[in-house]
């Protein structure tokens, strides 16, 4: 009995060390290792009062991109899912779709067939699930879909799939006096809805392809209503000038998992003065998905080609990280 | 000789107190009477916690227009004449302006012939000075104007014609948890030049109109390029679209001088919950100027009519104000 107290008391002692340890060190779930070393090297320098490298806290500007970076993107990007998920909701009030594409695709639930119609049949789901309607109304149907809707393969809500580490590097950024934003070729409306609570980033910091939008007073009462017509597509070259449009400054950090982030990343990087460029690669097969040059989505090839070149930091998801998900935290 | 001596030691004890009254007590550049009062009554009852209005700081968005309400805009809104100096700047370089209009007036220093050109004049005016330049030659070439130019009236650099007891606001708003915001007709990129120093609000908080932009690699070296395309005029009804596309959420307090300002705050003061619309009148035809329904700049008469009906506060510049500008003060 009492070895066996001991024994307890031991164990519930080191688990509270544990805990105490994971509080305080920067970055818990990174494996030490050259990633997760240069990251803090870099922080500690720009952050060092008096330093060669300091940089005032006004411009510790960080730029994230979403999809792949912050939460996972596969088997589709999420907000393709919640568009063809809205697609079959909306069906019934549309018996019309059943033979018009891309729509009847959707509905036969032929994923390869809806790629196909390309971009303009994309444009035509985007405009029946994302536009003529409110802001209100939008935010309305993404946080019910969030509340209900399960990832595939792993039965959890989309926004659980966010990377524990990346959670870490946020907060460990902010702590140190940066601004961390969002920069993704995601729609802008669709992320601010879970932004603040998910990532502790706040919608005026959240930047993403938008559509325009127009304000009207419907019965006496204001509203927002978005329009069925492209506003910015922050994605490539898209990126840096969304950065500029949004942010008005140059990032001295930015974080990216594809070809889609090379532009943020160049502009970020290409500064004068201490600047970081984090790439992270998807090559956990196991805990998450291995994908790259050949992937339909996320798809890195010429960002990992020039990544050494332009002195980008590759995170190898497989080795760098403890941990992907919060879900799979000890 | 004592007498004296007592008699100055008591002036400086007075101005001390005055001076540490001033410190502590908010808004004290502003006259005691109703419209301070709803002002200090609206931030005291949003921020207090458990109270029957309490917003939690997240939501506490405040939004001001720039020109005529947080610097001056007479005889013209400042970046117009920046324009105007720009291209006297640029005359030697174009020969073909002495005959070309708009150009011609401005060099002839025709300003009635300049403003009859219309929005097509004014479009190649602004072509010619705010694009077709890397933003950062841009911002270079504002920041060199604001230490050199000087407004006509009061011979000061432009940016210290800014408002004692709005920079005073602003300070408060952010004392009590708001996250302030510019909301300008004016030219984004032209007011970032300014903005964090003389009102402390970062780039990435200052929302105006906007040209187009594009990224591009010039000789190996990244840069932003403004094309000569309007992106927003975020003026009348394009500011509530500014402020759903760049803030994602409905401010709580709102702060403007003109018509152009009327649908801001509408919008903010029609949502639920406690709300402020603030609207400045320029009634002080000494210290500063008198205009309002028929002005050339900053026309307030729809705002002005329907203030009472909306529950908007009227500042009576003359009336309400201590001091106007900073190098009034005593």
């Amino acid at each position: 009995m009492t070895s066996l107290f001991i024994s307890i008391l031991v164990s519930c002692t080191l688990t509270f060390f544990h805990t105490a340890e994971a509080d305080t060190t920067p970055l818990p779930s990174w494996n030490a290792g050259s990633t997760k070393q240069s990251i803090v090297e870099f922080v500690e320098k720009v952050t060092k009062q008096g330093g060669p490298d300091f940089v005032p806290e006004a411009q510790r500007i960080a730029t994230f991109d979403n999809d792949g970076n912050l939460w996972a993107e596969q088997p589709l990007y999420f907000q393709l899912i919640y568009a063809i998920d809205q697609v079959k909701k909306m069906a019934p009030d549309h018996p019309e779709w059943k033979t018009q594409e891309p729509f009847a695709s959707v509905l036969k639930g032929d994923q390869k067939e809806v790629m196909a119609s390309g971009k303009k049949g994309l444009m035509k789901i985007l405009a029946a699930t994302h536009a003529n309607m409110t802001a209100e109304e939008f935010q309305a149907n993404v946080a019910e879909w969030l509340k209900t809707a399960k990832h595939p393969k792993f039965n959890k809500p989309y926004n659980e799939l966010v990377y524990q580490p990346m959670l870490e590097l946020l907060q460990y950024l902010r702590a140190n006096g940066f601004k961390t934003f969002i920069v993704s070729g995601g729609g802008v409306d669709f992320m601010r809805v879970f932004a603040e609570q998910t990532y502790g980033i706040p919608p005026d910091q959240v930047i993403g392809s938008s559509l325009k939008a127009k304000y009207e007073v419907r019965d006496g009462k204001p509203v927002i209503v978005k329009l069925p017509e492209i506003n910015l597509i922050d994605d490539k070259e898209g990126k840096p000038v969304g950065i500029h449009q949004y942010i008005g400054q140059r990032p001295i950090f930015a974080s990216g998992n594809s070809d889609g982030d090379y532009q943020m990343l160049e502009w970020t990087t290409a500064g004068s003065g201490p600047r970081f460029g984090l790439l992270l690669h998807h090559t956990d097969a196991k805990r998450e998905w291995a994908y790259d040059r050949e992937s339909h989505v996320g798809r890195a090839d010429k960002a990992l080609d020039d990544a050494s070149k332009n002195g980008w930091t590759v995170i190898d998801m497989k080795n760098d990280w403890k941990t992907v998900f919060p879900f799979d935290q000890p």
